[in-house]
């Protein structure tokens, strides 16, 4: 199950060590224009290589569009692209070949299918969210029209946390830092201690939030496309994800009705809730207000040590790995969770407005 | 979008207050024989009145199989299902057909569809669940057949948590108690407060833990289904819940990739975890380990308490809540956790058994 | 796979001799008047009993809709809706229990499925599209808000054709005769057919023609989603049809592009078509013209004479059929091959407005 | 809507005139072995420029495969692929950016995206058909492993048909001459009147036969994912297509039941039928008989004459056509009705096994 959405739907391919990821948008609204510039600099966001606490890989991530755009606009039809793979050293992989790698999906994999392209993880390789980074990147150019704004951000590593809330925050700082944190301070925090895990040949979890801001009321389908289960199964997608709330979350389970209720008042020109609990989404609709979401991130299972494991045979065996990997993906992660933030809220969007009734 | 899944689909219809509510189950596999006592028996832990924690509503919920079943089996074809609806208060609800109840649904579906139908919270209802439950059962009737076992129970009511790890708690005792936490003592805690918490009007929140068991290798379609996302997306589209995390969710997000990795050794009959952080899935494929997770659900917003508010003119009021509500929504919703959990494992069963290649 | 419809959905459920047939209708926007005697004339046109040419059956076939219309409108929630079964003589079946009929689903059924329903064709009898019809009334009860019309009628009868072109027929008198064919002197010579087709104890075949009127400029979904590939789609899935065209059909392919060519010319208010031997669909997309189709219909199986045939153990027997059946199923088809366009109509209409960017 | 298919999808991209075309098949098994020259054969056979009855446009179309395939074989991932476009002069088509070629999708596609990519026809041309071929080429060799075998060919060009039942032709002929009739005389017939054609800047339309052998009993999901229905939908959603119809079609409709039925009888390892007049499909599902259809093409509309019609501004206009075009499509169509038939009963295939009980 490759494809992404209902309306507005995203196909992808690609292996880490095959000739190139990519994928197919379709459903996307015709006389959008495309500003491949911006599709760009999400990837380049997502792009190894980047600083000294990613991998050092370096990959180019040049995004070609294959159809679909005409003279600069979207044409309503689908719009094909790939991203060339590059500068692959299959051969770090190849004592992998019948090996199972801890807490990889390499023993799934095989088992499931039978056998498996061994080389960087395959299918299973991070570098197949390039594709949802590029159809999240015309997705937000769709919103754009709506006003709707999407932004994420590193607010945990380890368990160094940036625990204010998202309003008290300068998201405008986000790129500011590597780590991709609004708070320079705990952003450096951050930084030193994936640093210290880099060094041990070790890898560390964390948490990125988002915010979906500018949403209009109405957004979500009753009663299994609730626009938060949208949501969470988009952001359970992304590799090494382990969680995902809204709102008030989890936290929120040891609070009483009367403190977690939003008391609508009336306002200037619409209705005014005199507070956010509900996290945007109220029976599993939109109701105007700005969608506060976080999303736990596993360390990732490759370590620079030897590891105990067994092989296709299922001989007991060690891991020595090779190849060059990030102690924490949680900093290019950001626009892969922004991309499928993106991805669902213009895809409500398109089944709301299908079924509006104008002349109800 | 009423409709979940994608082999073996439940599509869902009703109101609280309307005729009935039902359902449709399409690609249950032929031949299975249905125990309609189970099915039974799973409706009457989700019914309302069972307990002084739950709604003093009475309702019988007995469903009605109207199709798809053949001599005690089942055809292959769809069946379809009604539970009438009886012993409303359709009444109790005049007063708030204007109004907006604070964090409820009112404001989101009327300013979505324009209309909507008041009484009892309409389709926003939890009462939708049965249907749930219903075809739930019917899933795990397939399950019992590949020897998969799926148990949920309320692992958190407000702050107090039974924390111990589920291969700790002795789960046949789940049922032991109304609250359906395994642990009698901690249930008998949970108890009084959700009695105190009633007993002032109010509503708390809490956690349903669940795990799935004897789950075979292989379930799980990358990317975008993978097999926790599917299962994330399940348990958000249930009323009131908040979060989901699976494994060590967002508690590992500190720990190190060295500390949770899952390491594979010799088993006599197949391969052996020496543990299972990961939550019995790897790259969003079942890996024949125990499938443990967590899920969040806010305190109902219905509160029995006045409550300030706007009506549908943008005007202020008051509401003054009539009706049987209940204090906390965990106790009957642990059957709903447990059958979101069956249809999509047999849901990922029958997609992984299509593809399968026999002759490879 | 017993949901029709991508935006517009209908699941439908339900056995010949079971309790009920049914079904959801979930994507119908909200706000739309339910008028509940044109849905029962629509059913009251496919019902059983209506004359001496269709089977002596008698059924009042009520439906009674459960769920998502409130007040009189729909709320833009699933619409449940049962039809109960009544004066089944099901052991009018008995010797049917072991026996494949020729020609009919039984010996498919048996080897798909491993078991079936026996009772009068189980889920393989016309009886299932009782649920199309109340599907494609709701629809036309949307579409009429559009200026959308959809009329069917029997243009063939064995060999006896009504073969001018619709423009040239008063469609107004498809209902002034049992047989539904707008031309009451063919339809006399079709009425003495069928009975004397009924009275060899026979059956015989035919021809439905529809033309879809003020369908707007827009509708269909480019590559598989061709308007008219999604009409062939639906009139294929009824019953015993066994061919479908539009447009030209068949006959055209002798013609020439210069002869079949639809030249466009300036209009008052807009451009004006000469001909219209597209049958209203250019790639795949409604042009503003009417779009007329053709539906092929094989002679029912079910003969009231012996037929040879085997048993579900291989051996040879004789059926000697009991049981009220029709001779020829058009005139009952019509409202079937009527509510199967309306839904697609509607889908496509519905996906067309979807992805409209009113800001481009 | 580019995607066709539930379990084997198929999603295409890509313009005549555009970088590339290309698609994504998603849900292929693991194992199968890709013969790259099977799938470049098909190709060929659909490519432009192989004889003097088609166009004279030069395109080498050779695939590359970009991801799903390991060492040779399948991984059960999706395969991307695509097709560079070359040998396009854009600039025969400067005369037609602002003109609507009638019967052309240029006016529907105008009103329906408020934009087109004039080019050979953009989106609409049928040069997306080279992603079906490639996807049915891949079906083919999966289906090869059970057995099925799909032949396609010319039947009718104008009014000169090979009315032969199938069974009576040699289908190793179908590729001896340029028509792909597999009957030489009438063949050679065909060819002589398409260069007729051809010689009068005119077009001329066909039916293309196809039959699929070997299809083990049971495929097809009743009631509307019937097999005929998704293999009309299919060949509907191919360009130029007007009409399908399987068995004894539309031909069948003037005989009575007591002709058409097929009667079982015992034979030496399974039941026989007598007869084929169902045409392989009961009640939806496959007999385990061949399956015969027909497809009905119109003849194209673009002419090498000149042709009235209006402009984007409502203006009439004389178009004087240029490029180069086929007077007459089905040669090159009988591979896409191969491909369609191939991913529609591998799908078919698929979601029958996902369902089967093999406890039951």
């Amino acid at each position: 199950m490759n494809t992404f959405g209902h309306l507005f739907r995203l196909t992808t391919f690609g292996e880490s060590h095959g000739a190139a990821v990519g994928g197919v948008i379709d459903g996307c609204p015709a006389g959008i224009g495309i500003d491949l510039d911006f599709i760009q600099s999400q990837l380049d966001r997502r792009r190894p290589g980047q600083s000294r606490i990613t991998t050092a890989r370096k990959e180019g991530d040049r995004v070609e569009l294959l159809s679909g755009v005409f003279e600069g606009k979207t044409t309503g039809h689908p719009i094909g692209f790939i991203v060339r793979n590059e500068n692959q050293h299959s051969s770090d992989y190849d004592n992998l070949r019948e090996v199972f790698r801890p807490s990889h999906a390499d023993y799934t994999y095989y088992n499931k299918y039978g056998l498996r392209d061994h080389r960087g993880g395959g299918r299973s390789s991070a570098r197949e969210t390039i594709s949802r980074v590029v159809g999240g990147a015309i997705a937000m150019l769709c919103l754009r029209q709506m006003g709707v704004g999407i932004k994420a951000w590193t607010q945990q590593v380890g368990a160094i946390a940036c625990n204010r809330d998202w309003t008290q925050l300068d998201l405008s700082l986000i790129d500011s830092n590597p780590v991709r944190c609004p708070d320079p301070d705990i952003a450096h925090a951050m930084e030193q201690l994936i640093l210290e895990v880099k060094g041990e040949g070790d890898t560390i979890g964390g948490v990125i939030a988002g915010v979906i801001t500018g949403c209009p009321v109405g957004l979500g389908e009753p009663v299994f496309g609730k626009l938060h289960a949208q949501l969470g199964a988009a952001m359970l997608s992304i590799n090494a994800v382990k969680g995902f709330e809204y709102g008030e979350g989890f936290a929120g389970v040891s609070q009483r009705g009367s403190e977690q209720n939003d008391v609508l008042e009336p306002g200037a020109t619409s209705p005014v809730f005199r507070s956010n609990h509900s996290g945007g989404i109220q029976g599993g609709i939109s109701n105007g207000q700005p969608i506060p979401f976080r999303v736990a991130f596993k360390p990732v299972a490759t370590l620079l040590r030897p590891q105990e494991t067994i092989d296709i045979h299922g001989q007991a065996t060690t891991i020595h790995p090779r190849g060059r990997h990030d102690p924490c993906v949680l900093p290019r992660a950001v626009p892969v969770v922004e991309a499928m933030a993106a991805m669902v809220v213009l895809d409500a969007y398109l089944a709301d407005r299908a079924r509006k009734n104008e002349k109800a």
